[in-house]
């Protein structure tokens, strides 16, 4: 019953409808999630599957809360400053400790701090004590039958100091789910640092386990599977019958070896395949011997999104865990388009900016792990809805917690390395302030600024006229608003070319009339204006340069694009070069500017920032990196009013 | 050198001092902290000690984002709708799937959706497809040289696959600090279901073994050491030797048997005894080898505060750790006093009230488990502060996620073991509201509803010359709120003895006749109401009742009271007295009523509240408990003007 044609038409159900088929297609598996008893010691983050009421009070017997000596309250209830009452051991009071018992005839303690010692037998008071002082009385803390936590709550630390106390040693809870996990693929291959051509090093495997463990879950991870009919069906019944769950990886897409929905089916019942969710498409989810198995697309953000919305769906159903997942509302700062064919989950950047919240969608490729890194939330859009503006105050789903992102310096705009350093810096100081920087070119940065996204724009843009750096700009793009223009930092720009620079470039004409292949950067970045400044300069036309339309977000793309052949040449500062290990042909020196809104410039996140852009260590480390000078820092203060 | 002498004065430093005497004695060990290599595939929550760099980039070769076709580009311009082109397998394309590499000469891939199969070999196109379409070029995702996690960074689920896919194989974390944790006291046993008197179940290093897992360390839990210096000192060599931090619980106030910090002193450097903190003013921190040890005072919540303060503050600098604590802004419910001796951390229960966040301070005892099990965050009272006024906005640290409490019904007033169990419903349920209730009798919950600070009172008060229960005060206290009276619940309430009831008493005239010790419900709730009615009705003197002042605040305590021998007497509810074991006197039925704000009835949260009190599995459970009676449900609408 092999398969080995393309099945290129999924269907794609909405996403509510794929989750309702799960609930009533397993109603039995989740009906019947077994539960166990569970040690109170050994109870932290389970799940309790019924209450825990207290089988004793605590305490446990009338009590001294200090320590100080147990006494009769009548004999003491004439005391006073100006008659004291002297008391005699073992007839008038004992000696207690706290948590010590107090029985008849006693009723009564009197602190340590409060009593004067006149000899080893008798003990002077100058207050009276009344009944009851002093002591905890049986259940004062807890009583017998009292509910201590409710069903289905999840363990916290100080809840089993609570159930110890309330004499409760074992109780019953959820049994921890486990998933197998089954990565599949003839390409794939362990993690190195030496993949050739072809291999893809497998990483989604990785982030499962851990997943797993975040929904409560217990991860068993399976080695690699070629795309082979029988190895795929004997490695699947082989964790379906160890296993609660089944993911099997990659394999759920319509490619040419893809036959986990075949194999399903021949092994008992394909529930759905393809959702109308993006990233995330081609989820299928199936049932082998009453048990769900998932199939989870191989890009890594696909696959975040289809596992955590099926495995930790399944997950929380099976341990009736009812948290909700902590969501703030923030204002979008771009418009987004999306498809009515599907829900779209963005990857967000969130930042405090003039006390808003401003959400700031991140890359949206199925395949962008790093978006995954940097996002602080998801942004999900509903199938219904094919257009968010800019300025919708939305839902955000946090994958932080808001009090670290509301400690974030956002920076938009020119990318540089020497952000990573200033990243690096802020978190090896212990601060409470990090760095989350975006890289959409100088003139994006400025935009940002504008709309009041970021609390920095870095820009490098060349004023065609003046050869003034940035203020230009400054002056037609931030009317109206109070800015500081930070100077100090001078980068070296270049062309980027392998070791050895075979083909002899020396300036950017070079680039024409040896007709090599270039790649450019994205309109509106520094780079690209200084490349076109030089091209007006020399009378040059870019109409010339083979791949002047390819553009690259990045001097980091560029250079890569550059070491892997796809361009001969491109253009880029020079401290990439260095780790890049291109070579380097200098064209002009330039000045890579921070401007900082009025809001923050006055803020304390402000004053850290300040301090390590100015500090020793950043400047050696740029040093280190080689193509800057840094000079004296010079603060400007621009206020452009309307014309 | 035994010290078995009381040391009663322990100086109180502040806190900041404390601190900073922990940051300066302990400068060598924090930082000589210990660095380990870690494979990335088990890095998961651990802290990475320097930031993690690409050693590849993803993709590290030209991959192709779609199953298709690789073409060149030139051969495919002029296709369009009126002009399809064909194109011969191997000489103008090849098949590719997601992942393959695209090599010269083909340049663009096209999606399989948008060819035509004409025979085996050849396809038609009717669209261009531009150079590097559908072709993630290397380093889309991560570009070799890029920081993937800086410095200081937990490791996350989708850390770890951007790590793999940069070609990282093994990072540096920070060790994980290890914590050996010595409970010590002649009067402590293991957890028991029987305790006897005099015996104290510990239960402070269970909740310490997590709370160290919670900060990112490895806990060690040694056996109970009785109160001695020689067997306290051996087990403190020992854990000394084997671990980073020794934690001692106990042992740490000013007691009879209290060896520690002598033990300290003689072993090494007792660096502070005595911080200006409620609880938690006994805390220690010394030094021995030069690792830090901290003493730890014995009751729940003082053990709880200075454990989080000394003890996570101790990891926290060894792990580098700048996670942030999520604190939140909340509306103080009521007027607080606090000393300028100390800092107080008070327990503080949230909900959201007419869309404002109300705190409610939980009790202040340092006993008191409970009120850490119940709280949803601290508060915490500066030193400087005397009062904190009803109304103030205060920072309130979390420990629950915002959005649970935003989903917790609050209800505040009369105690009735029917709200654990509307509770538990819920909770089995799996629904997403929660309900907690706080105690503080009828009239208190009027009273709070009336400050917005709750969404229910419940309520059994009876007027003196109507007979009828709740609407009287409902007319003088919520003047000028639109409220709704939710009536079906009848209790029958009674006195509470001893089984066997071999006082023989039938009535409250009895208590005063046979002379017996009472115990009282507190002013203000509907029982003690319902008990001076009787005395008015009857002409009896509360006077001539022994133990009319001793108050307890709820019918569990009312009836812990009675079970101890504390008194022979109280007065409660039926379902209490069957829960407890304990004879019952039957003396008035009465009605135990919810109010509910108008805000509140109109939420969805009142639906889901009014479809557990309205449900059968409900009434049940009632009726089991036994006591109750159900009517039909009445709900009535009450506006009150001022007049």
């Amino acid at each position: 019953m092999k398969k080995n044609k393309r099945d290129y038409y999924l269907s794609n159900i909405p996403l509510e409808k794929a989750l309702s088929l799960i609930e009533n297609s397993f109603k039995d598996f989740f009906g019947n999630e077994e539960v166990e008893k569970v040690k109170v010691i050994d109870s932290y983050n389970r799940i309790v599957a019924k209450s825990v009421i207290a089988k004793i009070s605590s305490p446990h017997y009338n009590s001294s809360a200090v320590d100080g000596i147990a006494v009769k309250s009548i004999k003491t209830i004439t005391a006073n400053e100006r008659n004291p009452i002297k008391l005699l051991k073992n007839e008038d009071y004992i000696i207690v400790d706290t948590g010590d018992s107090i029985t008849e005839p006693f009723n009564s303690v009197i602190m340590i701090e409060d009593i004067v010692e006149v000899d080893e037998n008798t003990v002077e008071i100058r207050s009276a004590s009344v009944p009851w002082q002093n002591i905890r009385p049986v259940g004062e803390d807890i009583v017998k039958s009292e509910m201590i936590i409710p069903s289905n709550h999840k363990v916290k630390p100080f809840d089993i100091g609570a159930m110890l106390a309330g004499g409760v040693i074992e109780i019953e809870c959820y049994k921890v789910p486990s998933v197998g996990i089954i990565p599949t693929g003839t390409e794939i291959i362990e993690p190195t640092s030496t993949p050739k051509t072809d291999q893809i090093i497998e990483t989604n495997s990785r982030m499962f386990e851990n997943l797993v463990r975040e929904y409560g879950g217990n991860p068993k991870r399976y080695k690699p599977v070629i795309d082979d009919y029988e190895l795929i069906k004997d490695a699947i019944l082989k964790a379906n019958k160890e296993n609660d769950i089944v993911v099997i990886n990659a394999g759920s897409s319509a490619g040419t070896e893809d036959y986990t929905s075949q194999i399903i089916e021949d092994l008992g019942e394909l529930i759905f395949h393809g959702v109308a969710i993006k990233p995330g498409k081609p989820a299928m989810v199936g049932k082998i011997n009453n048990k769900p198995i998932v199939g989870v697309p191989g890009f890594p953000v696909s696959a975040y999104v289809v596992f955590d919305i099926f495995v930790k769906n399944i997950i929380d159903k099976m341990l009736q865990n009812n948290e909700k997942r902590s969501t703030v509302k923030a204002i979008l700062s771009k418009k987004i388009f999306s498809s009515l064919k599907h829900d779209e989950y963005i990857r967000i950047k969130l930042g405090k900016v003039d006390n808003k919240l401003i959400a700031t969608p991140l890359k949206r490729g199925a395949g962008v792990t790093m978006s995954l890194v940097k996002a602080d939330g998801m942004f999900i859009i509903p199938k219904s809805k094919e257009v968010v503006e800019a300025g919708e105050k939305v839902d955000i789903r946090l994958f932080r917690d808001i009090s670290d992102i509301e400690n974030t310096i956002v920076s938009i705009g020119s990318h540089d390395i020497l952000l990573d350093i200033v990243s690096d810096i802020l978190a090896k100081k212990n601060s409470l302030v990090s760095l989350s920087s975006a890289h959409v070119g100088s003139l994006g940065g400025i935009m940002a600024l504008r709309k009041g996204e970021s609390h920095i724009a870095t820009s490098h843009l060349l004023d065609f006229n003046t050869g003034i750096y940035n203020e230009s700009y400054i002056s037609k793009f931030l009317k109206n608003k109070k800015i500081y223009l930070i100077k100090a930092i001078k980068r070296e720009q270049g062309l980027f070319v392998l070791k050895g620079n075979k083909d002899k470039i020396t300036c950017v004409k070079d680039i024409i009339e040896k007709k090599l292949l270039f790649v450019n950067r994205q309109n509106g970045s520094g780079t690209r204006v200084l490349l076109d400044y030089i091209l007006k300069k020399e009378k040059l036309n870019k109409n010339d340069i083979i791949g002047y339309d390819r553009e690259m977000n990045t001097h980091m793309t560029v250079a890569t694009a550059v070491l892997s052949g796809s361009a001969k040449v491109g253009m880029g500062i020079k401290s990439v070069a260095n780790i890049m290990n291109l070579d380097f042909i200098p064209i002009a020196s330039e000045d890579y500017d921070f401007i900082v809104s009025d809001d923050f410039y006055n803020s304390n996140n402000y004053k850290v920032f300040w301090n390590v852009i100015s500090s020793d260590d950043f400047k050696e480390k740029l040093e280190k990196l080689g193509g800057y000078s840094l000079g004296e820092f010079r603060v400007k203060c621009i206020e452009v009013g309307e014309k």
